[in-house]
């Protein structure tokens, strides 16, 4: 692809020689001839090799600096690495080494790969991809586009909207954890009678559990991503776009409406509400509800420029005991002083 | 079902309409006509419409409130869903796109789904189910009426007891993380020897790993519940009848003694032994033995009551910075008078 | 195998009955006649019964106590284990029921067992071992000697080395968590165009996600070993001979140099650099550079002597709450003696 073909595609200017061939983008930390890098920082810019093809802001690409300027290359990002990815396309139909119940709809223009199975009652809508070894369970739907990469699990009755991508290793619709104690200390397992059901266009990433529900189902609202090693519990009720990255934990009928953002590691106890744009900072552990657009963090979780000074504090901490007790000592000597 | 039917199986009394059909169980969070709720808080029985059908304690359904009245109905809850739950029945027999060994020994009364692998040795008892693609290696023992969810790796020489239920994409048995330090700085692996024992009435979630022992078991207790996301290293003794929370690791050694509860992502270090019916509160983590009985939070966990104490004196630290700074200035203003 | 055979195999001296005859190893909990332990500290074998035979150091072996004396018993533990280990053995080939491509290339002295899928353009090297239900993406290389367990997924395009480990349930080369905020608050996906390569002699836990780089590849360093559900965000580069304990969390974009152990539950954040043979401790947060060889804690991590200060100074908070405001009322009383 040359540097005019690039500015075309991306509504932008060619700087430089048009006829420039891009192979591919490249690394900022090892930028090469040839290779495409996305520039929205000036310090990243002055590091840059003048060989190097660029995607800058308008007015950067001077000083012998080439490539392609356009209004805003952050937002650009993605399309620039679409173009050059390597393109996967599954052919449609049931590989024959899957495992498909008769009572299965796979619709014709879906892709079943080998060794997953589909069962009863399941239905695999239009441009669906499961890949290998895919477990979709009886009654549960895969929505239109819907990529499943290898080993991920759908339980019975988990319905998954269109345009989802699900990742390996993936388990949808295990039981909740739920169980009463007995008057003998065992615990008696409640029934988890609900389901799951996930919105459009979700991104579920690798190892993530999402429990069913209870009563009810558990929902993964339209537009939200979940990175890996996440846990969903039982009946929570996820909003769209939320963003949830790696190895945070929601618990049992939590609620996070609309937008909210967790950071990595963090938490949220059952039946707790966090409100919409709401953030909790990595290893938060939401304990109490959080009010809409708060920013949160620490365990429990606060305000967190609140949190931001105790943690300021703590480390005046030792510096102040001693600081208490030279105070002690002085006022004893002046308490002294006044009983002579 | 009509309502005489379900008092007379939970033994309770219909109170209203004895011949009023009940559908299902309702959520607490948007109740239906016909869908029965189970509530044991005077709080929810004031929010519930007359119209919906409840299971509420002796005394609580007047004034134009119907359902059936039970002496507990906590401890009933379980029983009313099971009463509604879709079954989900398994035939004996092994799926012919299963790959049994001819060595492996499948009782005549259990069920091996479509790509179960069972290897050379190993026994699946009476009744036990293995959903699809699940693992069950050399020589290991899947108990009566052990039910194993799809996607569950039993590494060589597992031993899982009667009645357990095991999620998906749990791998039980994988080594122990052992290595010896040599003299450039390399590790050298230490074999993994042992194996993982897992006893009856077991729940295990999804993604789970629980790793064989270096040199003898790990061993899971009856009665355990094991929430998804858990870790537990090599050589753990997990008692009978402990409950572990999502996310949480015990390390190699630990010892967990009956009853032990760990909420959400806490965690045990190696070697040290928790008491029995001990409690560590979400995210505490215990470094040291824990007495029966103790309840303890934070990290290093302590007494819950003292981690309280002083996560409440925490947050007055910045104020007590600013009340030394004052004492500070105050004193030196008296000292100086003293010295005047 | 005998004490005598013992001795000459660790090259060490056997003490005692030479022809006693060894059946395994024992655990240091119970241990049993004809079982060998291991001791290499004096408190150990104050507690064994002199019937119990033993590998310990030069000298410690008098008083009726048998076995065999070695220089250094605890670097010898996993040659001891290894005599008694259960070896399995796989024979080279593809089993019949796994589903290879046409286009991919399996040694013909490697073994991919049943039910697993080795795509289009794939290596499986010399060696190397594919339990049941693995799944090897296309392109993706599997090196000489390497041995995947069960479920695992290698997405297209990985890369590992050779004499690797790979445990149950591990999914590598799953999409890095990125995505550009649009200006309706949702989130459009950063395609993920780069891809994993693992070096030899690495070890990898069961549960473990290994994400893709978004440009440039996820790098795992040679001598690596990788505990169960460890996370790995997109084009982390783990250096040579890292050490990572369960349910630690790297980063997208984040560097440990050689030889950095993280401990249980640890985590790095997102382009942030861990020097050569630094250590973070069992639930350190990183979020700014650590130096090389540097002992950090606590989140942020810091220091672990300023941090352990830090920690005994805030047991004593509630009590300086107390001893402050005593301060205030005396200074008070004195301030007002000055008055009268």
């Amino acid at each position: 692809m040359t540097l005019a073909d690039l500015a075309q595609r991306l509504r932008g200017e060619a700087i430089g020689p048009q006829d420039y061939v891009v192979e591919g983008v490249g690394t900022l930390e090892a930028p090469e001839e040839g290779r495409l890098c996305v520039v929205w920082e000036r310090a990243l810019l002055e590091r840059m090799a003048p060989s190097v093809p660029l995607v800058a802001p308008v007015g950067w690409l001077d000083g012998g600096r080439f490539g392609v300027e356009v209004g805003d290359p952050r937002t650009l990002f993605p399309d620039v690495l679409a173009l050059f990815r390597e393109k996967v396309s599954f052919p449609a139909g049931i590989d024959p080494r899957a495992v498909v119940s008769p009572g299965a709809r796979v619709d014709e223009g879906a892709y079943v790969g080998p060794l997953c199975v589909v069962e009863e009652g399941a239905v695999v809508e239009e441009g669906a991809v499961l890949e290998a070894l895919v477990y979709v369970g009886r009654g549960s739907v895969v929505g239109r586009r819907t990529h499943v990469e290898p080993q991920v699990s759908f339980y019975r009755g988990t319905i998954v909207g269109d345009d989802v991508l699900v990742h390996g290793g993936t388990v949808v619709g295990s039981d909740g954890f739920g169980f009463v104690v007995d008057f003998d200390g065992g615990h008696r397992k409640i029934p988890q009678t609900g389901a799951v059901r996930i919105g459009d266009d979700v991104e579920i990433g690798a190892c993530v559990t999402i429990d069913r529900g209870t009563v009810g189902d558990t929902v993964i609202g339209d537009g939200t991503k979940i990175d890996d090693h996440v846990h969903v519990g039982h009946n929570a009720k996820v909003g769209p776009r939320c963003v949830i990255v790696a190895q945070t934990g929601l618990s049992g009928s939590c609620v996070l409406e609309e937008g909210v953002a967790m950071a990595a590691r963090s938490g949220v106890r059952d039946h707790v509400r966090v409100g919409a744009r709401a953030q909790v900072a990595a290893l938060g552990g939401v304990i109490r509800d959080v009010a809409p657009g708060a920013v949160v963090s620490g365990f429990p979780a606060r305000d967190h420029r609140e949190h931001l000074r105790e943690e300021a504090a703590l480390s005046k901490l030792p510096e102040l005991l001693r600081r208490v007790r030279h105070l002690e000592a002085r006022l004893a000597a002046l308490e002294g002083e006044g009983t002579e």
